[in-house]
């Protein structure tokens, strides 16, 4: 999505270790005129998938489900998440490791909102090493219900998650895919 | 909003404490068709003042703020939590204290997102003894900013938080003011 490129380029601002602000327009401020124009590009991603209901974890990835679900039609789950692994038994949960804070949470969904045979889009704001949509993915699978794809905001590539989610054989989308980045370079994949 | 008060009486689940359970389309899941609604209905409720900016506060009132948001064409800010005060000077920061977990946290905003000047719609999912909208708006004071008033999907009205504010000239606004509940019924101030 060209218009993510730009976004990045003209607003994101690189920081050491890997880190890509976009605070400005996804992540603490949304630019909502913009927002909805993801949410129309991710609907027309998976306008011949049956989608049935979108899930998406807090806090940052609910903007960008909302306006998914918006533009779909469909109803948007987002996991919570725990710093503990102290959850009964009406909820599906999975672990996950947070390697950007070096912590553990659990992601959880009460199970009256993931249902089984519902194809289930997975969105989030950033996918990088992909630790929590793995979680996600394994909510999905322990509800029975099958994974539609996925569809993220922005991608950094060069932290592999993405690429071993497709090797499962599951379709990843970003509308800003970043092959590389520096303090003085960004090159996308659509790039190269 | 009618529709809002129907939703609450045919989905919300009453548990003891005074907690009103809507996760099937607010807090969990969301029914973004009913969500765009809540949006539009804000949009009307505040089309005469000059709304520079919505800020809210993770999680869950980002879907309700995103709608607005997106009817209204202006941008959308989330305050995070933090249960440490821990945050550098880049941020305006407010301590809360949570009745419902009984902890207290702080809620942080960057300060390049709130600038002096700019009249602020305070917008979240829940009302109920005001804390957390309390801490929002000590957040628009630190800014120089000013507040254009208050949208909630759902005040509890008995918990006294909406009328404090009120009482402090601020304006409040709930899609659904419930007076009073119990196991076997919900009254709504609209019907008092």
């Amino acid at each position: 999505m060209r218009k993510m490129e730009e976004k990045i380029l003209n607003e994101g601002k690189v920081l050491p270790g890997g880190i890509l602000k976009v605070g400005s327009f996804l992540n603490q401020q949304i630019d909502t005129e913009f927002l909805k124009e993801m949410g129309k590009e991710i609907a027309r991603l998976y306008e011949n998938e049956e989608v049935d209901k979108i899930l998406t974890i807090e806090a940052s990835g609910i903007p960008v489900a909302v306006a998914a679900g918006m533009e779909m039609g469909v109803p948007v789950v987002f996991a919570k998440k725990h710093l503990t692994s102290n959850v009964d038994g009406a909820f599906y949960s999975a672990d996950v490791h947070s390697f950007t804070r070096d912590e553990d949470y659990s992601v959880v969904v009460s199970i009256d909102f993931l249902l089984p045979g519902e194809k289930i889009l997975l969105v989030d704001d950033f996918l990088a090493n992909g630790q929590a949509l793995n979680g996600l993915l394994s909510l999905v699978k322990q509800a029975g219900a099958e994974p539609a794809g996925v569809a993220v905001a922005i991608e950094k590539c060069f932290q592999g998650g993405g690429d071993e989610i497709r090797a499962r054989g599951i379709r990843v989308e970003a509308l800003g895919a970043i092959e590389s980045m520096s303090d003085n370079e960004i090159v996308f994949r659509s790039e190269i």
